[in-house]
C-alpha cells in the first residue's frame, strides 16, 4: 500500500477552502499537510485563523497546521495544490505555483478561458486532462523537469448543466440549442458576507453577476473536443451550439436547481425513453477508474413528478451524483428537464478533489 | 352620484374569498352585501365562520354579514358575483348562477376553456369581454331577459406571462415561440393546508400540478383574436405560437417571478430599445376607461440589473402593475427578460375586481 | 394653517435613514429639506447617492435633494434633525449639532445612557421629554439662546418590551422581575451587509452583540421617574427591578416577537382580566395630544391562541401599535405573554418621527 | 456473536415511522422485520405504501416488507416494537400490544402520564426503566409469562430541556425554578400536512398546541426519583420545582433551540465554571453501557458567543448529543443558557432506538 500523497490548500480559511479541508479528512489517497491563506492568517495555527462555519466539526488533523502565505516554496512537497482563492488574488499566485512546477487544481475563474488549461467537470470531461498528459509527455521526452500545470474547476452552475448533456451528446450527437434557468443556492456565494439575509428572505434575486456569461461559454468549452494534438481545446462556435442562461438566487442553502431545455442537431431526436435510458446508463470515467469519490450512480433519473428537490436530493452519492427529473417533451425545443447538483461538491471543492483523484489514476501527479 | 352596485362573493371563507372581501372594502363602485360558503358555514356571521389569515384586519363591514349557501336565489340582487370557489365545487354552482341570469366573475378553472367564456387578464385582453356584450345585445334585440354569463380570471402565472407580451404583439406582430420558467409564491396555494412548510424551507419544488399545461394553453387563448362575430375565441394553433412552461414553487409569500424568452414571427425583430419602449408606453384599456383599480403604470420596465424582486416590487400600483427587468438579447430566441406579477392581485382576486370594473364601465352590469 | 417645519435626516443613505425619508413623505407637520451622509455621498443628488432597498418607491420629492456632509451649518434651518447615523460616527456629529443649538432625535446608541438625555419610546415615556422642556425654560429665563438638545430613540427590542409594561406599572405598581426572550427580525441589522443569508436560512442565531445588555438597562431608564427637578433620569436599581434578556435572530424580515414574563412588586398581583383590561384601555399621551403618527389603539390584546404573528400583525396602526397575545399566568413569575412590535417603526425611525411630533405638540421645537 | 433481535415499527408510513426505519438500517442489534400501518396501507409493499420524504433514500431492505395492520399477532416475534402512531390511534393499539406480552417503545403521548410507565429521555433518566425491570422480576418470581410493557419517549422539546439539567441536579442538588422559551423546528409536526408554509415564511407562530403543558409536567416526571419499590414514579410537586415554558414554531427544519433559565434550591449556587464543567463531564449511562447509538459526548458546551445554531450544531453525535452555549449568570434566576437538541433524534425516533438499546443492555428484552 502506497504512502498518501501530500497536498495543500490555498485560500484555506475561506468557504471553498474549508470544504476542501473537510473532503480531505480521511482521504485514502491524499494527506493534507499544507494550508495557505492571506498574510493576516499566516503564522497562526489553522484553528486560530479560521472562522469555521461548516455543519461538520473542524477535523482534528487540521487544527494545528500552521498556515503559510501562498508562496510556492512553502508548498513544494505537494503532489497537488487545491486553490480556493478569490479571483482577486488567484491570478499571480496560481501562476507562480505552476511556474514552480506544481500541479494546481483551482476553483478560481482566472485561467478558465485559456485554451491550454483544461476546464473540467470530473464526471463529464476528464478527457480534457489529456492536455496535461501531453504536456508531461513532451517534457519527459525532452528530458525537461516535470512541468507545473493548472486545471480549472468549472463554475458551480455549469457543472449541473453539462452533466446530463454528456451522455446525450455521446449517444445522440450534438445539442445545438440549450436554455437553462437556474435557482441557485446561497452557499456558493461564501459567507463574508455572502448573500444578505434580506435579499433571500421571502425573495428572489434574479441576477448573479457574471454567472450567465460563464454558463454560456463554459458549456461550449466543456463539451468541445480536444484539438488534434491534444494540446488545447477551443469553444464550440455559435453555429455548433447556442446556449442561453437565466440565473436566480433563491433561499436554498446547498444545491442548484436548473430548468433546462435542449434541441438535438440530428432530427428527428431520440425518443423520450432513449433520452432517459442514456442518462441512467451513463457511467463516468472517474467511476470506471475506481476513483474514491466517484459517484456510484452518476445521473439519477427520477420518476416522481415533484423531484428532484434540493433538500431531499442534493446529497446523492455524497453530492457527486446529479439528479434529473421531469424529463419530458418540450413544445419549443426537443426535451426539457429539471437538474439538481450539489454546488459545493460537484460544483466546487468536491470537483477539485475528484479531478485530483483522476490525475492520480492517470499518473499525472 | 350613483348608488353602489350590490355584489357577492362565493367561497368567502377561503383564501381567494378573503382577498375579494379586502379588495371590496371601501370600493367606490361596489358594495359587498352577500357572502356564500359551504353549508358548514351557512347561517353563521362571517366573523364566526372564517379563519381570517390576512395581513390586514377583517373589515368591519363584513363581520356581521350572515353567510349563505351558494344558491343563486340568495344572490339574485347582485350586479356581479365573484367566485373564489374551489374547482371541486365551482362547476355546477357557477352554472346555476349563470342560468339564473347572474353575472359571475370566477377564479375557478372549470369554464376557462369554453370558447364562449372570456378568459380575461384585465390589463391585457378586456376586448374578449365583447363576447358578453354580444350576448347582451342579442338578448336585448330578441326582447329576452338579460342573460347571465361567466367571465373567467386566468391562472395566476399566466397573468404575469401575458402582460408584457400584449404591447409587443400589438407593436411588432405575433410571437411564435415563448418559454417561461416560473418561481411561484406559496400564497396562490391557499392555506388549508396550502404548501407545506417542509416543502419550501431550504427547498424548491419543481412541480405544480396542472400549472404548466394551463400556462401553455391559456396564453394561446388570451392572445387570440375574437371570432368575426365576436361570440367566441379559439386558441392560437401550434403553428401560430408554441409555448413551453416550467413551473417551480419557491419560498416567497406573494409575487410570481418568471424568466421568459420569446421570438417574434416577423424577422428581423425589433431592437432592444423598441421592445422596452413598447412596454413602457403601454396603457391598458382599464386605465383608459378610468377604472378605479387600474394601474397608473401598467408595465414597469426596470433598469437596475438585479430587479424585479418579489419582496421589493410586487406591490407596484397596489399589485395591479407588472414589473419587467433584465430585458436583453437571447442567444437562442430573440429576447429574454424577468417578469414579476402579484399572484393574488393581478393573478386572482384583484383581476376579478378589475374585470368587474370594466364590465361596469362598458355597461355590461 | 401653519407652514410645515423644515427637517433634516443624517445618515440618509443607510437603512434607518431611508425609513426616515419614507415616513416624512407627505408628513403634515414636517418638510424634509436636508439630507446628510458621508463625504462619499455629499454633493450628489440623493437618487444618485443611495442604494434604495425599500418596498415603497423612493419618494419623488427626495430624489433631487443634494446630499450634504453631516455639518451643523448645513442643517441650521432645521426645526429637528433625525439621525440615522451608525454609532461609529454619531458621537461627535450629534454633539456638534446639539452645541450648534439644533434639536436632534437620534437612533444611535451613543448618548442613551446620559442622565440628562431623554431615552424615549414615544408610546411609553414621553414625559421624559420634560428634561428638554426644563432646559428650554431655563435658557429662556436666563435670556440665553435656545439651546440644542439630543433625544435618543430606544433600542428596537426595548421598545416592544416596555410598551405593555407601562399601563401595568401605572395601574398596579412596580414590576420587580422581568424576563424576555426575543425572536428578532433581520431588518434591524441594515443591509450592507446586515445579517448573512446563510445565518438565517434554516437557522437561528442565538446572539446579537450588545443587545441583551441594552435591553436590560434601557428598560430601567425608560420606566424610571424623572428627578425632582426634571433635569435628569437615573436607572432603576437592581432592588427595584431585575431584568433578564435572551436575544435571538430569526428568519423574519420585520417585527420583533418577545416572550416575556413578569412579577409585580405588590402581591397578590392583579387578576388576569385586570392585566388584559389595563393594556386594552391604555391610551398613550401621543394619542391624547393628537399626534399624526400616534396609534389609534396603542396595545392590541389578541385573544386567538396563536397570535400575534409578525407577518400578520406587525403593521397594526402603521407599525405604531403593539400587539400582545397569550396573556396567561406564569408558574414561575406572575404573568407571561407574547409581545410583537414593528422594529423599524416603533423601534427605530418611526419612533423618531413620533417623538418629533410630541416635541412639536409641546412647543419644544 | 448473537443474532440480531427482530423488531417492528408501527405507524411506519408516517414521519416518525420513516425515521425509525432509517435508524434501524444496518443496526448492529436489531433487524427490522415488521411494519404496521393503517388498513389503507396493509397488504402493500412498503415502497408502494409510503410517500418517502427523507433526505436519505429509502433503505433497500425495507422496500419489499409487506405492511401489516397494527395487530399484536402480526408482531409477536418482535423483541421490541417501536410505535410512531398518532395519538389518535395509539391508545388501544399499544395497550393490545402490551397485553399480548410485547415490549413497546412509543413516541405517542397517550401513556406518558401513567405512574407505572417510564417516560424516558435515554441520555437523562434510563434509571426509570427499572420499573420495567421490577415488573419482569416479579413475573419471573411468580412463574408468570414475561409481561408486556410500554416505555414512553418524551416530547421532543422536553428532551432538550432536561438534558443539561441532569448533571446539574446530580452535582448541585435540585433546581426549583426553571423557565424555557423554545424556538422549535417544523419537522416535529410531520408532513401531512405539518406546518403550513405560509405560517413559517417570514413568520413566527408563538403557539404549539399542548406543548407548553407537556414540557412543564414531563420535566417534573423525568427528573423525579423512582418510588421506593421502583414500581412507579410521581411528578415532582410545585414546591419542589416550578417550570414555565413558552413555545414558538420557527422556520427551522430540524433542531429545537431553547433559551432556558434556572435557579438552584441550594444557595449560594455553584460557580459559572462549576456549572459548565459539570455539563462537560457528564457521561450518560447509555454511553457507559456501550450502547451503539449513545453519544460520544453527551453535552457539548460551546464557548463561541453565537452558538449553538441549529443548522451548524444539530447533528453532533448523529443527533444524540446536545449542545449548550452562552452559559452565563442570569439577573433574575441563577443561570441562563441556550440549548440545542435534534428533535427527531434525541427528541423522537432516535430516543426510541437508544431506549431499546438500553433495554437490551439490561436484558429487559
Amino acid at each position: 500500500m502506497c504512502a498518501k500523497k501530500a497536498v495543500g490548500v490555498l485560500g484555506a480559511t475561506g468557504s471553498v477552502g474549508q470544504r476542501f479541508i473537510l473532503l480531505l479528512a480521511d482521504h485514502p489517497d491524499f494527506e493534507l499537510k499544507f494550508l495557505g491563506a492571506s498574510p493576516r492568517s499566516a503564522g497562526k495555527k489553522y484553528i486560530d485563523a479560521v472562522n469555521w462555519k461548516q455543519t461538520e466539526l473542524l477535523p482534528e488533523f487540521a487544527k494545528d497546521i500552521v498556515v503559510s502565505e501562498c508562496k510556492a516554496s512553502a508548498f513544494k512537497d505537494c503532489a497537488v495544490v487545491f486553490s480556493g482563492l478569490d479571483a482577486e488574488y488567484a491570478g499571480p499566485i496560481e501562476k507562480e505555483f505552476k511556474d514552480a512546477g506544481l500541479a494546481v487544481v483551482s476553483n478560481a475563474k482566472n485561467y478558465r478561458r485559456e485554451s491550454d488549461v483544461p476546464l473540467v467537470v470530473p464526471i463529464v470531461n476528464p478527457e480534457h486532462l489529456e492536455i496535461v498528459g501531453q504536456k508531461l509527455e513532451t517534457a519527459k521526452k525532452a528530458g525537461a523537469a516535470k512541468p507545473g500545470f493548472i486545471v480549472c474547476i468549472s463554475n458551480c452552475s455549469t457543472a449541473g448543466l453539462v452533466a446530463p448533456l454528456k451522455p446525450l451528446v455521446d449517444s445522440f450527437g450534438p445539442i445545438d440549442l440549450l436554455t437553462t434557468t437556474t435557482l441557485q443556492a446561497i452557499s456558493g456565494a461564501g459567507f463574508s458576507p455572502g448573500v444578505s439575509g434580506i435579499d433571500v428572505l421571502d425573495n428572489i434575486v434574479p441576477y448573479i453577476g457574471g454567472e450567465e456569461d460563464k454558463m454560456e461559454w463554459e458549456t461550449k468549452k466543456i463539451l468541445a473536443p480536444l484539438s488534434a494534438d491534444k494540446s488545447t481545446v477551443s469553444l464550440l462556435s455559435d453555429d455548433e451550439m447556442k446556449v442561453s442562461a437565466q440565473c436566480n438566487r433563491v433561499a436554498v442553502s446547498d444545491g442548484h436547481t436548473e430548468c433546462i431545455s435542449l434541441r438535438f442537431k440530428n432530427q428527428p431526436p431520440p425518443s423520450l425513453e432513449q433520452v432517459k435510458q442514456s442518462m441512467r446508463d451513463y457511467v463516468c470515467d472517474a467511476s470506471k477508474l475506481g476513483c474514491h469519490s466517484a459517484p456510484k450512480q452518476t445521473i439519477h433519473v427520477l420518476e416522481q413528478n415533484d423531484r428532484p428537490q434540493p433538500r431531499l436530493d442534493r446529497n446523492r452519492d455524497n453530492g457527486y451524483g446529479v439528479s434529473v427529473g421531469r424529463v419530458r417533451e418540450d413544445p419549443v425545443l426537443d426535451y426539457k428537464m429539471v437538474v439538481l447538483s450539489h454546488n459545493t461538491v460537484i460544483g466546487a471543492a468536491g470537483a477539485g478533489i475528484l479531478i485530483a483523484e483522476i490525475l492520480l489514476a492517470k499518473n499525472y501527479i
